[in-house]
């Protein structure tokens, strides 16, 4: 038996022939596919599938009746209007661009989805070339190179801007918040008169959205996460904006998601995947997992599921307490590109990933070549070399094939293997559904910021010089000092915005510090 | 002893000290540190390091003397010559845009000085904001989507096309050649008058250039490998083109060479950052290398390494010969993003990396937010709290910093890296400098393409009806199956290229194909 499932109406395929596993390795799972089954329904019935956190989990089920909603016809409405210039700006220009702020979740699907359906020169484009739709901009962090770059390239006047958090209080999409409010005011333009946002209700954001008389505001739901908020609003509205078919991304993931609620592993093709990522890494993530498309358009497919894969599984703690520091990691670019990279290592050295393989069977232009061949004939060709050279040294490769990068194939995607992910966590006995780490890292951080200000605070006679570890003792932070060294060296080389010296001591083989 | 180092002339510094690694464990390296410091001044010396090509390495030695080359004139002159309109298109136009072709090595540098010099939005820029400096676009595969998507934006008769393959024989880059060649004509162009090459001399690429009177063939050396050529022409090229200050590029990495010939190991960053990925990784690679620039400008630097050092550390055989199955994964995108996404894992998950943070200490601008903090205070403190956070889980952390994302730091970040790869690759006693394991793949895929006219040419009776299997036995192909029915799969999804069908039986629960 072939360890092949084929979608004929979608074209879609995976092969599992290469993974090194056989039918008997599956069944003997038996048990771990009965309970994530129950698992899984349980989980579209309703139930906290995220304890942590006391939530249900309706990423699955939400999608299969979101498009026949009102608040999918009110995104499709918004976003025409703004497209066809009934919503202008607050000046009476059409809008021309949107800005994306948001991080992780709110970002990494809608990037995904720009790249592959509109391209990588989408906004080099003019507006006849993108049929009305928006320009798209991503603000993904809280880097003020970042901030300035995108401020360089957009007119304020004709940019819609899109604020995107589910708690609505993210840090770093808030500062960027902050930052484009305050340019909007220099240019002597009223912010909330370009500004939409996607958040929870009742959220800080929604609050600040309102009462300000943003555009428009958005509800998100508390049970979506934002990892796999891509099929929801999240993915959505910035998808409308540029034209997007969203209704067929959301066909093709529900159709997936049909194909993966079958209780009999054979026929459900996450069942299958997850097995295979349980299998091959030992049910510990002994070995990386590999994405590899064979797309230029797909180039954004890795970076998706690393966050999807990683930040699902990557847990300490099981469901019973118990700790596992469990996870699987993931990386990969595209291919044939990548052949001239690290595949050297895949071929030859560790021996310690699968491979996913993702082709693209339609060529986006037959472009003929010598002997007959087209340059879709040698992509593919680099792909099935590339599996037979592993094969041959028993290194695993799964392979897939859809047809075209549509939206409805890209749905299916994500449907796959958020359906994957979900499967694995009960496989190992874990919530994919939280975050724990992300939690404790931002009280870290927030720790950080306190120490910043309890040096410059009580440093108060000024000026003051010494080592790191001097003005460090000074005001009670010798237990610190590392702390206290990167807040001097960001001051020292931040004229703008600190009075803060330094000069490199031979002597002391360190910096010392002059601060005004 | 802090486990830190300093370069106060430009800022980098570069932190071991939560690597959870002590001065004694690198004490007991001594042997590898003098037999690596060795063999880097035999590979400076010009001895034959790469001894499967029967070639020197000289990566390290020819940038010192680079700059002050006839060639680095040349490649100046014709950069100026271009983007001032003294070199002109076969119309008489300006070029406007340059197309680098080119996979690997010939484009991943080029790729990442790129972003980080000129950022993310410099071909949206109109000439003025980019002073003249041309746009630059990437071919880096064989993909028909993505040379469309290029051809589509470009404007032909005002883009200057580089062509670049050391060998002259990359079946990726001459597939695209051929097709610009192709499109060139259709337009009614002729390709020489666009066209420039960087190739080694006397290479199929260098004859076919020269035979075609392009606008100029340039020269590359033998000795230097593909993923080691950005401080090469390679990497002089694309930058000059787009009016990158490459001479200061090289200053950075000459100034890096000249602190990591060091041969006492304390004060030689490649050194020690070598031997903490050989002690982390017990001398196996046993942890992932995850590498998270707190930058948007430098999230191509994790995509650059990645082939830097898989490709030059994943190796099946050592230098006597023996089976080792060494490499070094990496992996990365950029911070704080990532915090929202893969960094979960690294906080709680498997205890199987470890994280090199690069900051970039100066901010591109001062924004001021609340609490008199800035969104660089923000940026520094969730890197800091990452760092904390890890730490405190003992799980290990290098950090490094630059004041700027500058030419002269991202050559020095560079050459860092080689040397380190170098330094590794004698501590484990592998040839970094050549790829067998590309070559054995690039052998399959010819195979590959072989069996496609295998099954074309060979089913001469058409119409001929069958399932994969059938069509397979038919050509005498039975043991090659999945191959066939991978090329079945491809024909029947581009009738533009093959007169193919498949319709799915659920009989047979396998696609039945006509070829016509």
């Amino acid at each position: 038996m072939k360890m092949k499932m084929t979608d004929a109406y979608s074209g879609f395929s995976i092969d599992f022939s290469r993974m090194n596993i056989t039918w008997e390795q599956l069944d003997a799972l038996q048990d771990k596919f009965q309970r994530a089954a129950q698992e899984m329904a349980a989980l579209e019935a309703g139930a906290i599938k995220n304890p942590d956190e006391n939530r249900k989990v309706t990423h699955f089920t939400d999608r299969a009746v979101y498009r026949s909603s009102e608040l999918f016809k009110a995104v499709e409405s918004f976003a025409a209007d703004v497209r066809e210039g009934r919503i202008v700006s607050g000046t009476g220009k059409t809008f021309d661009a949107v800005v994306v702020n948001g991080i992780g979740g709110s970002a990494l699907g809608p990037q995904l989805l720009q790249f592959a359906i509109n391209g990588p020169y989408w906004n080099e484009k003019n507006q006849t070339e993108r049929r009305n739709g928006l320009k798209v901009y991503f603000l993904d962090n809280t880097d003020s190179a970042g901030l300035n770059d995108l401020k360089d390239i957009i007119e304020l006047d004709r940019t819609l801007q899109l604020c995107v958090s589910k708690s609505g209080g993210t840090q770093e999409t808030l500062n960027n918040l902050t930052a484009l409010e305050n340019a909007y005011a220099q240019a002597g333009l009223d912010y909330s008169q370009y500004a939409c946002a996607i958040t929870m209700q009742d959220s800080k954001l929604d609050k600040h959205a309102k009462s300000h008389n943003w555009l428009k505001v958005f509800p998100m739901a508390e049970s979506i996460g934002g990892r796999t908020s891509e099929t929801s609003i999240v993915g959505h509205l910035p998808a409308a904006l540029s034209g997007i078919d969203f209704g067929m991304f959301l066909d093709g993931a529900c159709r997936m998601d049909i194909w993966t609620r079958n209780r009999t592993y054979r026929d459900n093709p996450a069942s299958m995947l997850a097995a295979m990522w349980y299998l091959a890494g030992n049910g510990k993530g002994d070995r990386n997992m590999v994405i590899v498309p064979y797309s230029d358009r797909l180039v954004l497919l890795s970076r998706y599921l690393q966050q999807l894969v990683m930040e699902s599984l990557g847990k300490e703690l099981d469901l019973d307490g118990q700790t596992v520091h469990q996870g699987l990691n993931v990386f990969g670019n595209k291919g044939g590109t990548d052949a001239h990279a690290f595949i050297q290592q895949l071929n030859d050295g560790r021996d310690d990933f699968f491979a996913t393989f993702i082709e693209v069977l339609h060529d986006a232009e037959d472009i003929p070549l010598d002997n007959g061949r087209s340059m879709g004939d040698y992509l593919h060709g680099f792909l099935y070399g590339l599996a037979a050279a592993l094969e041959s040294k028993k290194r695993p490769v799964i392979t897939m094939e859809i047809t075209t990068v549509s939206p409805a194939n890209l749905g299916a995607l994500i449907a796959l293997y958020e359906r994957a992910v979900a499967i694995y966590a009960e496989f190992i006995n874990i919530n994919a559904f939280h975050q724990p780490g992300v939690q404790a890292y931002k009280l870290a951080a927030k720790g950080m910021l306190e120490v910043r200000e309890q040096l410059f605070d009580n440093l108060k006679e000024r000026p003051v010089s010494g080592t790191a570890a001097e003005l460090a003792a000074r005001v009670g932070l010798e237990d610190k000092e590392a702390v206290v060294a990167g807040w001097l060296n960001r001051a020292a080389v931040n004229p703008a915005s600190y009075n803060v010296e330094r000069k490199y001591s031979p002597d002391a083989n360190d910096w010392v510090y002059t601060v005004k």
